[in-house]
């Protein structure tokens, strides 16, 4: 089978059995049957528990075997002890994919858990099947109301695909959830990195790839599929195990090999990757580019209330390749003739001068971003304000998005900061229109990593 | 008249002149009369207007020297040309201590500016009056319910301190705001950091300084005090314009010359001061230190509901000095006593397998807290759980706190990213018993910054 075909039962599965199904019920049961119906996923149940004759309402079976159906996908979530018979029954049964929930194999330390690792390798070996993980999540699928992770999720409908390899990315933060589509590949012993990717490559569903990467089997096949994927799709890394001492733990939770951080980042950047530093900035990355055009050159306008907080944005971007360049003549006068006689406007722009002595100052806010948008020798623009009171922030969230519908194809970005702002970023995120960060720094590293990716895209 | 003296009366005033107060009315007047009335400001406000005679219902003067009582702080809202004789007047009228709000002196680039700036000079050194600015916020202080910003502004008694050259630091975030207590040196023509410092060291609603820095007229003495004063309480400095582009847009925002900046991290390092990288690490680690005891030796135990969350902890820990080393002999038998047959725990504390099995498993999770915090080997712990639902947040905001109560010596922190985190990270930094960051990653670092702290302090 294909590996398109194969991702797709895991990721768009008809019908699923669950193996170990929980008799349990309630908020904290981890009742993966509960889930999946207060999901409303569509597909077929198959909950297989040989102490239940029915689970939250769903037939149960005895054992996989006892199903009469066909079945695209079991999750396994039996002891490990049981995982290597289970698996075998599961291919008995012509089940082709496989997710292995219970962790202790490779990841612990014991000489049990070694040979049962050993023992899931000779069933996929023997039989065929394909399994993902052990010790994973499983996989996620908002568009069809789907995840096989045993802890509750919500589902959002992101243009995101996700492969990782732990369920912290099943998870999300009121801003942006992840999901989209997850794989998490735990300790992947067959399913790997090329695999999800090759699926996500031609994925309608999916805009943007997030990788976090401990440790893979065939790092040459996955960097040859990458830098081919790469020009279709933005991807984004977050590779960890950087230090000595990560390294040595991260053998010990999915049993990889961590190589030499340095050769990661070379090898990341030459497939054209987008390799991040921390769980913060994956985030902030995958959303920036869930939203935002690619730019056409590297000049961009940052336009402030705060000259101290263009300074901070521009930090970050120093070695980014991003200028903040002199305006050109004509922006600069027609800056100029809104602002008082003895400002010579720079950039970046501080805007407070400018409209500080007008009676409408958000009619002259909106002039001047209007003059930097339409400005074709910049490559975009970034806004900063506080939200001093809720008030700023809805008037804001108006503000934000009427400005890029009158923009939509120049790359922009906001920082608003401020003791009110968390209300007025989660609302912008939902209106899906632009993108803003609570600040200046985050902003700024978000448009040097658009910068980064258009080049590649564009050739620049 | 000494340093702390003057310092006062810009922070503590117990009178101040609002000269050019605006007799607009409302939400976004900007009106400081109005502002200091909300807040509860128990001073005497002497609104300065010609063309009024009451503002906010307080009576107004025609000019500064009309005022009868004497006055600690002038407050000078008036456009920049009419600065220099209102400040002859302040002098007159023997106002020690002045914040001009006006921007457009040295920050301009016309000669007009120039001037007028080098007239302030001149009033200075004539009449010996005091200015807080040019280009400034001034003042604020939430113990006394004041702040000169035209910006109202959120007033938290935070035991922090911050000397700024940006009104951003007035506003803060919905987990911290910065103020306590702020004094903006905006263009810093005549008060400086080291002033701002001599104020705080012995101050005792000032628990932790924090610093933004573009640059000042005499390093020397600021580095001076500096030093005696990190030995009493942490200073945390965001030093900003670290790139050409950014030291050349410094210049137009305050007029500061920046210096080299690896001259000022060994300078800032030498002097004790805590330098952090961004706005959101300042932040962090500034509310850290209203919080964190500090630690007594460099060993940290990570307890973690998923060991891909503790890796990317240990990548941010290394080279901070901090070790996740082996847990004692007796610690790991006691946490092995909990856990299922093959698991050999080791550092990071993956929590998730022992607790698994248990009918109560946050009872066995607070065992586990309660041997890692109990351990006096360990210096401090890291606890990270996803908050994936509400009903999860709320009940891991009174396990934290609880924790923390049988523990109150140690240090410690957590990290609680997920969906619903936000209300649980405010709520917990409401309580103001421990910290929590939304990511592993900022959670680590406050740690880091932690060590480089209690190493300074404990000489270890």
């Amino acid at each position: 089978m294909q590996t398109i075909e194969i991702m797709k039962k895991f990721v768009e599965p008809q019908s699923v059995a669950i193996i170990g199904a929980t008799r349990q019920s309630g908020e904290f049961s981890l009742n993966l049957v509960e889930h999946l119906l207060s999901y409303g996923y569509k597909g077929k149940i198959y909950p297989v528990n040989p102490n239940a004759s029915e689970i939250a309402g769903v037939k149960a079976y005895p054992s996989v075997k006892d199903i009469e159906e066909p079945v695209d996908l079991a999750v396994i979530m039996t002891p490990r002890n049981t995982v290597p018979d289970i698996l075998r029954q599961c291919a008995e049964k012509e089940i082709v994919c496989a997710s292995i929930i219970a962790q202790g194999f490779n990841d612990a330390r014991d000489e049990e858990g070694r040979r049962l690792y050993n023992d899931i390798l000779d069933v996929i070996k023997a039989t065929g099947i394909r399994v993902l993980g052990p010790n994973t999540f499983g996989s996620a699928n908002a568009f069809i109301n789907f995840s096989s992770s045993f802890a509750r999720i919500a589902l959002d409908k992101n243009p995101v695909g996700i492969i990782c390899q732990t369920g912290l990315f099943f998870h999300g933060f009121p801003e942006f959830r992840f999901t989209g589509k997850c794989i998490d590949l735990g300790n992947n012993c067959d399913i790997d990195f090329a695999d999800g990717l090759e699926y996500y490559e031609n994925d309608p569903e999916v805009k943007v790839i997030g990788l976090h990467i401990e440790g893979m089997k065939d790092p040459a096949r996955f960097l040859q599929v990458a830098r081919r994927v790469a020009m279709k799709k933005p991807i984004v890394a977050l590779k960890t195990g950087r230090s000595e001492q990560g390294a040595r733990a991260l053998q010990s939770h999915t049993g990889s090999l961590a190589g030499k951080d340095a050769l990661w980042d070379i090898a990341l950047r030459n497939a054209g990757i987008i390799r991040v530093n921390e769980q913060e900035e994956f985030l902030d990355t995958i959303r920036m580019f869930t939203i935002a055009p690619l730019m056409k050159n590297k000049r961009v306008a940052i336009s402030t209330f705060s000259g101290g907080a263009g300074i901070m944005a521009m930090d970050v971007l120093q070695n980014s390749g991003i200028e903040i360049s002199k305006l050109s003549k004509a922006t600069g006068e027609k800056l100029e003739s809104l602002a008082p006689g003895w400002l010579n406007v720079s950039n970046p722009v501080d805007y407070w001068p400018i409209m500080m002595g007008h009676p409408n100052q958000m009619l002259v806010m909106r002039d001047i971003m209007d003059i930097l948008l339409s400005d074709e020798e910049l490559g975009g623009a970034i806004y900063m304000q506080v939200i001093f009171q809720p008030k700023v922030g809805e008037g804001m969230r108006m503000f934000l998005n009427n400005l890029v519908d009158r923009h939509p194809e120049k790359p922009f970005m906001s920082a608003l900061p401020g003791t009110y702002n968390s209300e007025t970023i989660i609302g912008l995120q939902q209106d899906g229109k632009t993108l803003a960060f609570p600040t200046p720094e985050r902003a700024a590293r978000a448009f040097a990593r658009l910068w980064q990716y258009s080049k590649l895209r564009g050739g620049l």
